[in-house]
């Protein structure tokens, strides 16, 4: 079966979620029917990430198979494009090996989180970061301290405390890579992993301020995880501020 | 009589732009009804540049006298900051030197204009850059032309062909510096002028944009400004691309 590749960003804020629900506006569910109208056959698709309602991407990553080869395809993009309206676009639309599945053929997500720290808000940064000012001067989020405690979190662990499993799967979780870095106003948690929980990042970014904030010394968040129990976590950041950014594939995979 | 300033920022988008309307929802009615409710007296103010409907600003500047000095400053900030809502940031209130006047106090003024050129649109930039896609691959808009192009606008000129003046008032401005900027996918034009006619930089950025589309070689704009005649310029470009981004004062009004 001829198989397809999109490269995928949205802004999550109309949609909710990614995942195809029946009666409600996601993001899979508009490129599917965009995918439909345009192939003139209803189209299954795979997505990397389950972004939850409001999580925005970059780099979202899809799949379908289809029964005879695309013709035209630069021509079928940009009438996705046009179908799926100015809050997705289709960055690329390109054939992919045979057997290759967005989601199950995936070797890691990376997300970032951005925190916007100023105490004044800014228009133009409201939808894309979380708006969490210090409680005062003197009082900013201390990013180095958040990157030591983000470092327990690295390796294969049981996430319960950070997230939901449904009943009977596995809450364990590889994390590969993770780092809190501030640019002037703003602080930037980026995460890569095999794969998350739901709510993963945003329930690690919620402890990570805790830490940040001086609530706790960064040792807590192994004590956090070590707990799993979600109790034991901070708060779930909003999901303005969160983007899947990339996903990795095995190279033979990439091109068909 | 005591004299205030403000440096303000805000997404233009929903308001009938900058200056003060009956009926209508402004920037500066929005500012000028939240420090009267502060103030607790009604206040008039000024501003550097009457920005126009949909047009934004990183670097407005205001000012306004009062009675009696005010006291405590940084809280009166962070209650104008609640009242004005997201859209709008005042990120500075201070004191200015007496006789201080946001408008005619001002050397100059700077906006920028971002054209997002991918094929693709963009759904995290379609509120802050104008999309202007190239009609193919090979089509770039050619940014060094524009810049070459812009240059023949330098200096003090009948600005008609490139914007609005009220009857019997003078179409003549000086342009400081003009620069055409490309950064990947985007195009950024940079003007700095004592003062500005209405929609002159929209109508200097649509003209552009057909010198970088190869429609008229550079020289042309030379023949559009010596035209005084609005209808030999290129279209004016949409609002939601400008930024008014800083004004200059001279150094002794800048602090009180």
């Amino acid at each position: 079966m001829p198989t397809y590749r999109l490269h995928v960003a949205y802004d999550g804020a109309p949609y909710h979620g990614f995942a195809r629900q029946k009666e409600l506006t996601t993001v899979q569910g508009t490129i599917e029917d965009a995918l439909a109208t345009v192939l003139r056959t209803p189209v299954l698709s795979t997505g990397a990430g389950r972004t939850d309602a409001g999580v925005h991407a970059l780099g979202q990553v899809m799949s379908f198979t289809v029964g005879t080869p695309l013709e035209g395809v630069p021509a079928l993009q940009r009438r996705l494009n046009a179908l799926c309206g100015p809050t997705i676009a289709v960055l690329e639309l390109a054939e992919a090996p045979a057997g290759f599945d967005a989601r199950f053929s995936a070797a890691s997500r990376t997300y970032e989180y951005a925190i916007f720290t100023r105490q004044v808000h800014d228009p133009f940064s409201r939808h894309v970061a979380w708006h969490h000012a210090p409680p005062g001067p003197g009082h900013d989020l201390d990013a180095g301290a958040m990157h030591e405690a983000a470092q327990a979190l690295l390796g294969t662990h049981d996430f319960s405390s950070f997230g939901r499993v449904p009943e009977g799967a596995t809450p364990v979780r590889n994390v590969l890579a993770i780092s809190v870095e501030r640019t002037e106003d703003l602080v930037v948690i980026r995460v890569t992993a095999n794969a998350f929980i739901q709510q993963m990042v945003r329930s690690i970014v919620g402890t990570l301020v805790k830490v940040g904030e001086g609530d706790h010394p960064p040792g807590w968040v192994a004590e956090v995880l070590e707990a799993r129990d979600r109790a034991a976590a901070g708060p779930v950041a909003p999901p303005h501020g969160l983007f899947l950014v990339e996903v990795d594939y095995p190279e033979e995979l990439v091109r068909a």
